[in-house]
């Protein structure tokens, strides 16, 4: 039989998971993906996300792939893996890929939300969805910070640490704020993302918003390459990895 | 010492529980606020909602009152509330009101949103929180349908049988349809609301917009009185009773 690679597009609340990637003793949306794809085929297969998101983390639109030697028709395993799936993981879409299709290698950009419920009292309407300030956001001050990381800049003072790239420089097409049904919500898109990047850009914003710095802050961050002068890292249950594009 | 009427609002995630009203052996919102009264006071209070919400439905604005011979400054009631109640409960304002203010009689409108998720796969971000209808549903013919809803009909075709009262007739003041973020949000604001009339509404509008019956129908259920002839009753947890409003 020959082999086949398979795209998948899947949202997921990422509530009660420790993240996407397959870890021993751990509850993980990859591992449920790989259950859900055994139970259908019968084959081990081991899939791969365009990007591990965090134990929190959310997805409207996290892609990856898998091989398969199933003859089920491509655009059939969404359903049948949505009818074995639990119901906080679905499929939004499957389709066959080139072999050399990578979910992450190939990707082109990806595009992240945050969201911030910003007012006194905890929303628990919001509980695990968004992150919650209580105290005042100056949303002007937010946005003019937003501005500063479009274009292409070394973010490793936007990184955590313990991690051995050598190359911390990424592009950003789109950082902006917006009002939306009483959240405020970060939208970031760029050719590729850091560990804890969006968080720790969000936390910094947050900051900016309280007013404990200034936007001009950003600039110099961009510059110095000291994660400890960039803002604490935003809580994951905030996040939602939106979609991933290939060109 | 005096007793005092405290008026609360309160938002709630209902997916945990049997509903607003206290009853025995079932987790419910007004047991949990009881208790947390309770454990703040020392007083064993019976508190009044403006609405008995089913198991499943959300509020954003339930309203209730209670009295108290506790010295807590009213205002405070609500921090003190929300440091013992779970998460998925929150007190939003807590204000001293005229001993005569009843959470129920004295509310003059009430508002309530019914939320849908209108596309081919489920939502795993929409779970518990709106109605996943698959086929694809004819906005406008929806639209047309809630505005025939707005001004004072006998709403016994909308109504849960079961009951006994004597008069059905009811005031509408807004019935419309939105796209938010995704989802299609009804909201309807009225002087009063029958058991389960806005999900019997919702659940008719649904069955237009399938183009399963016509907008036209929904003049006919207003004057013939037979809640057979209506539409299904839309599940419980896309229902959020938004706001009350006291002159």
């Amino acid at each position: 039989m020959t082999t086949r690679r398979i795209k998948i597009i899947v949202e997921y609340n990422g509530s009660g998971y420790h993240g996407w990637q397959v870890q021993q003793n751990a509850h993980t949306v990859q591992a449920e993906i790989e259950n859900a794809i055994l139970a259908i085929t019968g084959e081990k297969v081991r899939i791969t996300g365009a990007g591990r998101t965090d134990a929190g983390v959310h997805a409207y639109g996290q892609t990856a792939h898998f091989d398969t030697k199933s003859t089920i028709p491509a655009d059939k395993f969404q359903y049948a893996l949505n009818a074995v799936l639990p119901k906080d993981i679905a499929v939004i879409s499957s389709e066959n890929a080139e072999p050399e299709f990578h979910a992450r290698y190939s990707a082109t950009s990806k595009t992240y939300q945050y969201k911030i419920i910003n007012r006194r009292v905890r929303s628990p309407l919001a509980e695990n969805m968004a992150w919650h300030i209580p105290e005042p956001l100056d949303f002007d001050q937010m946005a003019a910070a937003a501005s500063l990381f479009i274009g292409t800049h070394d973010f490793s003072s936007f990184c955590s640490s313990g991690h051995s790239l050598s190359n911390f420089t990424r592009t950003i097409t789109a950082s902006k704020w917006s009002r939306e049904d009483g959240y405020l919500v970060y939208t970031i898109c760029g050719s590729g993302f850091l560990y804890k990047m969006v968080r720790i850009i969000v936390g910094t914003m947050v900051e900016i918003g309280l007013r404990k710095r200034s936007p001009d802050t950003v600039p110099e961050l961009l510059t110095n390459k000291e994660r400890e002068k960039a803002g604490i890292t935003a809580p994951p249950f905030g996040l939602y990895l939106v979609s991933v594009d290939y060109d």
